[in-house]
């Protein structure tokens, strides 16, 4: 069987193209577009990756419908692009190969949150924000946060994780259940809403991660939990990355179930008080935060401030109040902002390795070295806990010297985390844009990968051109 | 595409068996084996399922020689069967088409230990509590305890989870990569070290719950967790079933992060009190364990205890000694044996449903019934902070009418759990008892597996008869 063959970009039809338009001009009416300008805001606008933009949006209002639309791409054969927020940093919403975007920003309803099972039932529109803020008078949270106010099914769909990762896991940890439109249109439920299971493949898990390349997420069961009694915040400052580094694994170590745990390296700092109007020492930073009993929390909280104290952190800057807590983390969260500022008329360019722990000072202090020798602007910001960081590259795109230098930069980093046992992407997933590193870092397990993309999606009409190389 | 056409059953071919026997006994020598007795400790031993044996069992001692020993029997498209301790419940060990039995049992050495990464590396064949003893010296420990002393190999193929899944997840939550052998004979790695990971598809959680059917995993990199500070057990017994349950839902529901919390009804603590020696009160009981620091303990305890009461329990008996501790659990592990004493001459058969956490008392109360009007002697014991409980039916499997009943009462439970949104197999699998329930319970996402399968295993070669319904 040749997977290299199946995986070959869609031939483009445009008479095919021309019937599925019309079919669904038809079908949705004023919920289809073939607007430029709302095409060109269904393709990528959040990251440096070339823009592709599809022949056409939908705006479908149930799953039922979502299959509808399935059935007419797939008896011609033409590429469907699932679409929630749209804020992929590896160009996910792309559409290289035209076709339709399936925008889900209507399928938003929470359609069922069980208090005593700490779980809902949502569509896939649904975005993180909207969730809690539904969920707050019920006492419950849902914890994953990559930054971006995203829809629920698109951070399914690249694994997403963020900040409070290191406590309540990822998206791979918070999703029960699915219910998926496959590439031929039907409707499957992936699982129950039983916390365990060991009913034959974990399919749930198959999609989380997917990309929508193997069907699209219109529904979601997640884990909820419970709001803390109380929640404390705390910014503490270190001499070097090194001992930031280390505070950070013995925290870990001695398995304290800290919250959050964000180190940002002095750039970042700086970058971060200029925009939020801080004040914070440009120093490599944690930023910190616990969860728990006020007793637990006391308790958690003074072994950290001893660690660091250890490692030559300066005292813990505490944001007890509701309101400072928020302003910390709105910085924390606004640091793609910041970073804009910082280097004005440049675009941001994401990077997302991780490591494991043990090897992340290291592979922060070759980071930086190598950031410096490349003579780029580019601030660190890191999920520390789980061994996550982002060096954010402010890069002149159009100056194709710089760029080369850039790339060259990011090879480089991938290539290093890959070396030392990590990933090329934490959390952002593969998109348009590491599609080589895919390779570099799974070897032949990508031959598995594409073994189930030809055995579920033939024709390659779901999200072509993203995970897989095509052609 | 015929998907049931590719997954019938493997067409017997005694001259290519004879051909992989002969192959396999010139390359390994002493470590195959077609002694009959032999065989017969590779098939099924452990629960009433009929047993069929293998044709041949061979003891690999690295992947390598796992990879020779799949492209040998790829060749011939001779079945495998991996092979564990032997402790499934469901019968994954037998081999229905015969093949060629893998005895992972020489793949016992700890590859490494990342003290700093809290992970390590180790082959398939180790046993859980070979794992922990290597661990105890650096203040370490795996904390997925399915009661067996299973390899860690087995416990990855049926997503094993046990008493301490409340807190520490399943399986699923604490294998971070695999080595597998895949059906044609070639070796994949499926992740990294990394913590977390957004590259591409979840091919090790699509390894977790396959239960051999799609490759043979031979080496596992796996989470660990600190040894706590503190860790406190103690009993509490409960006026009636539902009492107990509602004291689960709310400690469950304020989020303390227990770490045990199991439930026996009257019959099953009778029969612990028979086989165990304990003094306990007949009545519905849970058992409870608390982890953390000295303090954190304390106050979980405190904050369980109050709820307890609030729920009718009695005064929890603690057991803060090891040796008490260790005692208490031994007689929650040891039900398999007090149940068997409980009707002399009976067998045990294991049930395992698992339902939203807010349906159990109701699910347990209604099987209560029917255990009552079916006339059969079936103590229930259930990590219930889960939701999952299991009835251990005592039955005479040589009685047709008996088994009957017996056959009639378990479709009636799973079903239950399924109508309830739950599942049919919390832990134990698939394998060829649930093959009909797994229908019910995934319906068409059952053809989604199937084409997996299909894609990755097109011979049907990996552990046939398993999982899917064959022919």
């Amino acid at each position: 069987m040749s997977l290299q063959g199946q995986m070959s970009p869609p031939h483009r039809d445009n008479d095919a193209i021309m019937l599925v338009l019309e079919a669904l001009a038809n079908r949705f009416g004023d919920r289809f577009s073939a607007n430029r300008t709302v095409r060109e805001q269904h393709a990528n606008i959040t990251s440096w990756h070339p823009v592709k933009i599809p022949d056409g949006v939908v705006y479908p209002e149930s799953t039922a419908e979502v299959s509808e639309i399935v059935s007419i791409c797939a008896k011609h054969r033409v590429p469907i692009i699932p679409f929630g927020t749209g804020t992929s940093l590896e160009a996910g919403v792309n559409a290289p190969f035209g076709g339709v975007s399936i925008d889900m920003g209507r399928m938003s309803r929470v359609i069922a949150v069980n208090e005593d099972d700490m779980d809902c039932v949502v569509e896939a529109g649904v975005t993180r924000k909207q969730l809690n803020a539904h969920l707050r008078s019920q006492g419950l949270f849902f914890p994953i946060d990559p930054g971006a106010d995203a829809s629920v099914g698109g951070m399914a769909s690249t694994r997403a994780s963020g900040t409070n990762a290191v406590r309540y896991g990822t998206m791979k940890d918070n999703v029960l259940a699915l219910t998926v439109v496959m590439p031929d249109g039907s409707i499957r439920k992936t699982g129950t809403r039983a916390r365990k299971s060991a009913a034959g493949y974990d399919i749930t898990r198959l999609f989380v991660g997917a990309e929508g390349t193997l069907g699209i997420i219109t529904e979601l069961t997640l884990k909820l939990h419970g709001i803390p009694q109380t929640i404390a915040s705390a910014v503490c400052s270190f001499p070097d990355l090194e001992s930031a580094c280390n505070a950070v694994i013995t925290t870990i170590r001695y398995g304290i179930p800290i919250a959050r745990i964000e180190l940002l390296d002095e750039v970042q700092v700086h970058a971060c008080n200029v925009h939020s109007k801080l004040t914070l020492p440009e120093l490599p930073t944690l930023f910190l935060e616990f969860h728990g009993t006020e007793a637990g929390v006391q308790e958690q909280s003074g072994t950290v401030a001893e660690i660091a104290k250890d490692f030559g952190g300066g005292s813990f800057d505490w944001a007890l109040q509701a309101e400072d807590r928020t302003r910390l983390w709105e910085a924390r969260h606004n640091v793609y902002w910041a970073c804009l500022e910082l280097r004005p008329g440049s675009k941001f360019i994401a990077t997302d390795v991780c490591v494991p722990i043990s090897r992340l000072a290291e592979c922060m202090v070759q980071t930086k070295a190598d950031i410096g020798k490349t003579g780029l602007v580019a601030p660190i910001v890191g999920h520390v806990g789980d061994g996550n960081f982002h060096v954010s590259v402010m890069a002149m795109t159009d100056d194709p010297e710089e760029m080369a230098r850039v790339k060259a930069f990011i090879d480089r980093l991938n290539l290093r985390a890959i070396e030392m046992n990590g990933t090329c992407t934490g959390e952002h997933g593969i998109g348009e844009g590491k599609q080589e590193f895919l390779v570099r870092e799974h070897g032949a397990n990508v031959d598995t990968m594409r073994a189930i993309k030809a055995a579920l999606d033939p024709h390659n009409i779901m999200n072509p051109g993203k995970i897989f190389r095509s052609g």
